[in-house]
């Protein structure tokens, strides 16, 4: 089956062009002008933006953690990613320690196969470092796993420096990448130790004990490793000035280091923890967590000017009665925030404010992450023989933002009555409609994306 | 008239992607796999990368300077770029201090109308800074010309801070953007007059009277400016790993800095100018001269990294006759090196190194100064509505760079005997074959180039 | 005659040290515990410190200027400077444009000589630079001057970059150092004319048009010609916390700088120009201009840490009817505060609230400036054979500071009101009592310094 | 007893003024032109410049460490020290992990109580950090101690960064300091453990494995700890340019540090490594490693900015027959380098080749570890009251270094050969001649320091 979109502008990296596209099957077979097709089907896209398919590198769909599991599981987060306007998801394998990577990993297939309505690849979780894990890695690749998740906070899941040093080098043998969770560990202990000690036990303390250059430290220590290691890595989820500070200093002594920030990151500012009641703060607890105004003005700086290689969402969404868990105790409110369904209308309002062009946008959310994570030039771009993941955004109907709007399984939005400039026509994966005005309309028909190594 | 391009490989500032190709005329009509097109006629590239036509954003063609006149007028010049692979020449119109800038407008057109065998358009040189110089920019960007060039150096040519400034904050107000060539004249004027009156007259003494810490300097003073004026600007001819760093101070505290840098400062030294006899270090002085070693791979991290946007030629070519002028005293040396001819072959030989990707070459060499100058999408990417300027990269024929066999009438090349990677098969403009296997067969069917706003 | 003091505390830029000081006749004889001269008058200085006289290195006294001369001539200026603990300054002698050096000395004698109550010494203002000025330099060294002024601003004084790196090369010869006033003159031209043509023509306008970058600017411009010419300078009443980093570059590339900075830039906020009405604020108008708060907590900051090596008060004084004659615009204000007076007191305000130490005062009030300027240890520390200039200072009995109780003929003080910790109970100058609680007892016994090559 | 030494120059940190010096006992009595003293005894030291005894701030003697104790113990360590012009020396006492601070405490009294022939202090070292540790710190204060090693490196005696950090906020309560080795213990056991595996197992391998970017990672991590914990620090022997770039920032943004480097840090570079046969190179194992040839200029250069504010020596010696037991397994070479009997000879010599002033030797060998550890003014410095300790040095008669020559037990010296600048004359602890033209003539008189809070 043929489509043909016609009257639209296709939007790349480089910017939008006016073109038709046509569709055959799966794929893109051409983009032209004024092209013509027998046999196909015409959608009328007359003054949309047709962006390839978001690519999202960071979600948690279906993960035990903090006693609890998540809200959106493969079924319910496909689709939120899908209203979103994100065709694939790139989601963490975690093993728990002692376990195989290989189990990791047919755990996560199990999690997600023929259940998710968007396509989907792994990382993989190391989270634990020994010789039987690194004899695991060619065969991780071997099954499209080529870029691995490590930790430098959180007792469960980190490595030591030693062990992240030698799966730094490990990787770099491979020619997969590291994503790092940067954060200093033992001193955000000692912070919490001391909050929790002295009876601050509330949302408020959650920032205060993870403050910006705790973040900063973890950044320029995994940046030391990488230097003396002679590999490029990525600095996931990055949320303080001061860590750009670092990633500067590592760029101008030659390094190569990619930047993932959030849109929490951008548009939410850490004043949100001292909200009352308990939930209205509560909600927003996430690590790293939101950051003062002037951080978030700062990272929209450098997204502007090309610091920062992708935004993803940190997907990790628990309902309110699951962040009710920590109203003793802010350590046990499960972290992460819901992300998936929104990013594509907030950066885009990025785009109609005129911080970021929409070059720039289909950069962060499609091109660079596909070419980071291997998926390259079959995801992340509309062009001949790419999959054809396509999102019809309308810049001129706005959407307003809700909790009731959305699929996800959260029951709450961090951006609750926002008005993001435009609005999601339909979404397209792989040729087929996936999202019709709002309405995800596709089954589990996402596939498992068997992923090549980094080539950004 | 149709042309089918089938078998090679469609390379964009994201990369390259398998693809054929249709020209309908003189614009790219679909970029497509298994296009058919039963009118067409086929050209075969397989293996082949095609390109973009590269734009070269700084030439120096039938240019009046140094009591002589440069090598290569519009003629050859612009066949020169043909055979390097360049569509697209954005010259210096060159008023003198004095004379309206229409005149040198107009001026610039009886150089080039009829004569280039590639497109070409303007830059405007502003020279001087007055009232009725200022109260003539709106004409100019009504003519095609929105990119203008003013010199912080060269009495002839420069204009000081205030008036720098004042045309800073002039062009701002119309969307236009400002090339600054960046070094103190000041202290410049202050070295060479100790040298001469020293005896150190010699070739050598050009570097030592404009070393790196200078052009540092009026990088610096020139984002202090942009900052008050809070408006991008364009560092043309970067050469100093020290200027970098300026720049990158600039980027911190938030400001758009575009950067050019040109192959000669990527691939040759500054031990060059202490060669013995005369003309063999004559032949490379220009201004910013060659620097050591270290800053040649400090630009080449830094083109590699996304630091740096366009590179361009600063082709001024002088014969070695000419050269001759300067025997007795290095400041009579006519200042340039030819090299719209040799740029592709040279930053494809990156590519080749694995230095850079393709994808980044043809951001600097099509898209890059495209958007920048105000020609994308029509320059700068082969998409559907753009002109079909197309170079046909063959990566397996490596080229042996030579003086004999150029088309530029300066009788020598910076590059003499260099090996330089792959070769470039065939040129198109507009869809028409300007290059053959080396021969240009196009005659003087360059047109005008009336620019837009930049947008990069 | 000796005297002894008794009981108090010998400061110096290492810290204060209990001592009992004997002054023999003009000098220091002996620092020691329970000293005993059978011949000597006691004075008790139980529970003082005593500071080794203050040197106040910028000083503008008896200058024509703006239409007008300022308040303070050498008498009035030396006795305020007394009162403020200061017992040398080092006033500029001002050759105008076309003048000579020697010229611009003798005038300056002939203010001085026989007229000031404190000793003083003379910097040399270069405001032109040709062969006569060069060969002048010695003669200069030779009367006891080693330091030159230079201005990058105002048009009246400032010198061109190539005079201001030949003066720079010719200073360094001789062991001489220039102290340069950094801002940008074009673009603050291009700004108050934009001012003034706005009709923004109140003091408001005034560091609008004189912006931190501004200074920036030209500090770094100065430390690219300190790079190339290898020689160290001294940055004069550095303003903005912008061009500190600006310094701390050049230092981190290997550049000895000397850093000035003034009370006012620590102490007084640019809020104050918007005060109404207009006397209110133009009798703050000074240049550099005062800054945000934040710049004034990275100064003070930067004092802290030994970055700045120097305090002066750039003391140029005018009454609030000279500072009328800016009323319709603002340019025509003449720029300066006082500041002799109350230097000492706003200095040991900081130590007393525990920002600086008191030999970190001792060091920018006395030890540094005496070195830097060539008078240590004559000058800028209580030793054996210094000069016995003495500020008995009494940290318990604090000062509210009022023009009421000025010896300054401005009929203002910038910080009316202000309570400053602690007081001066005395002072000496080369071992006569100058002033007694107050009091100025001392007449015009100044003697002219004949200072000797820059050492610090 | 009564001695006047006269015709000498008494040295500061301001610098160098001719004075005579009386001493009364123990202590300075006065310094004074002229002094007479008619029951003194009259030393002649015209000539000669007077420091104040030097403190060296960081030795290891009579340690147990590598399966071995160092060839010095405080009777010959001492007597190696007094020969170098150093009277006062603080050595780290050691408990093993485990052991109270009381039981380190009293083990390293015993060590040198009556033993040394130099005053003495203790840093403690806490290489384990727990409540009780916690609860023993007000103890140590009591008794002297108030400043404490930590170390980030050596599984032995490393604590992790949440007691780092928590030890940070504890001595910050109590107004003390701590002293930090700064190098990455993980990253750095994997290169040991992967060169071991290679074969690698010569000293060469010995810097590869400890490079200068993992001394700096530490330091950034340090000084972010620091950042959060509101601290100043010390970072002890820091000895890469890289580690000072981090240093820098830190104080940018407003940070208090410390910086203590090593004479072997300045004047050997890591070449000898490479030596052979093997003694040749293993004598020269310390830690962190010997660096190349720039990062000595860098630090030097630092040094005289005054960015430097301790030199000390590390001395830590053992024998060449010690330094055997790594012949197999570079890691097994007892690490360390015999040093306090050559620092204040080869500060000196960097002070004759107009390096630094020899004020600035008085600072970083006298004033700032006697006020960083809280001896000031009894030790530091030469005035009335302070011990008298006094070296007596000689500008004019250079000594070359040998280990024939030398009172430590080490059976080499790293500077072999090496042409001194100057010698000492003679060394006074508290009035006492103690060291007479190279003799030791003192017995076991060191006392016991009871040390104040750090206040530099």
């Amino acid at each position: 089956m043929q489509r043909l979109f016609k009257g639209g502008s296709v939007v790349s990296g480089s910017g939008a062009v006016r073109a038709d596209l046509l569709v055959d099957g799966e794929r893109v077979a051409a983009v032209g002008l004024d092209l013509t097709a027998p046999d196909a089907q015409v959608v009328d896209v007359s003054g949309a933006l047709l962006f390839p398919g978001f690519l999202d590198a960071h979600t948690h769909f279906d993960l035990d953690v903090a006693n609890t599991t998540t809200a959106d599981d493969f079924a319910s987060g496909s689709r939120s990613a899908l209203r979103g306007g994100t065709t694939t998801v790139i989601d963490f394998a975690c093993p728990n320690k002692g376990e195989s990577l290989q189990h990791g990993l047919d755990l996560w297939h199990r999690k997600a196969d023929g259940r998710a309505a968007c396509d989907y690849g792994f990382h993989m979780t190391i989270d634990d470092w020994n010789d039987a894990i690194r004899r695991e890695l060619p065969a991780m690749v071997d099954q499209g796993i080529t870029s691995f998740k490590l930790y430098m906070t959180y007792p469960a899941m980190m490595v030591g420096d030693r062990d992240l040093f030698s799966a730094l080098l490990a990787l770099k043998e491979l020619g997969c990448i590291a994503g790092v969770h940067c954060e200093n560990s033992g001193v955000i202990d000692a912070l919490i130790a001391q909050a929790l000690a002295e009876g601050r036990t509330g949302p408020a303390s959650h920032p205060a004990c993870r403050p910006g250059p705790l973040e900063a430290e973890a950044v320029g220590r995994l940046l030391r490793m990488a230097q003396v290691a002679d590999t490029p890595v990525v600095i996931v989820h990055l949320s303080a000035a001061e860590s750009l500070a670092e990633v500067r200093a590592a760029r101008a002594r030659g390094q190569t280091v990619y930047v993932e920030t959030c849109p929490h990151y951008l548009f939410l500012h850490e004043e949100v923890y001292r909200r009352e009641p308990y939930t209205e703060a509560a909600r927003f607890v996430c690590a790293p967590p939101l950051r003062p105004a002037a951080d978030c003005d700062a990272l929209t700086a450098a997204l502007a000017h090309g610091e920062i290689q992708t935004v993803s969402t940190d997907h990790c969404s628990f309902t309110l009665a699951q962040k009710d868990m920590g109203r003793d105790d802010f350590t046990k409110i499960p972290g992460g925030l819901p992300g998936v369904e929104s990013r594509g209308l907030l950066l885009y309002t990025l785009v109609a404010a005129g911080r970021i062009t929409c070059g720039r946008m289909a950069q962060v959310l499609s091109e660079n992450p596909a070419k980071l994570y291997g998926l390259w030039p079959r995801k992340g771009v509309l062009a001949p023989g790419s999959d054809a993941d396509i999102v019809v955004y309308d810049p001129t109907a706005d959407t307003v933002l809700t909790a009731a709007g959305q699929a996800s399984r959260a029951d709450y939005t961090p951006y609750e009555g926002f008005r993001a400039a435009g609005s999601i026509r339909s979404v397209y994966l792989r040729g087929q409609l996936a999202v019709d005005r709002g309405q995800v309309v596709a089954g589990p028909i996402g596939r498992y994306l068997h992923r090549g190594l980094p080539a950004l």
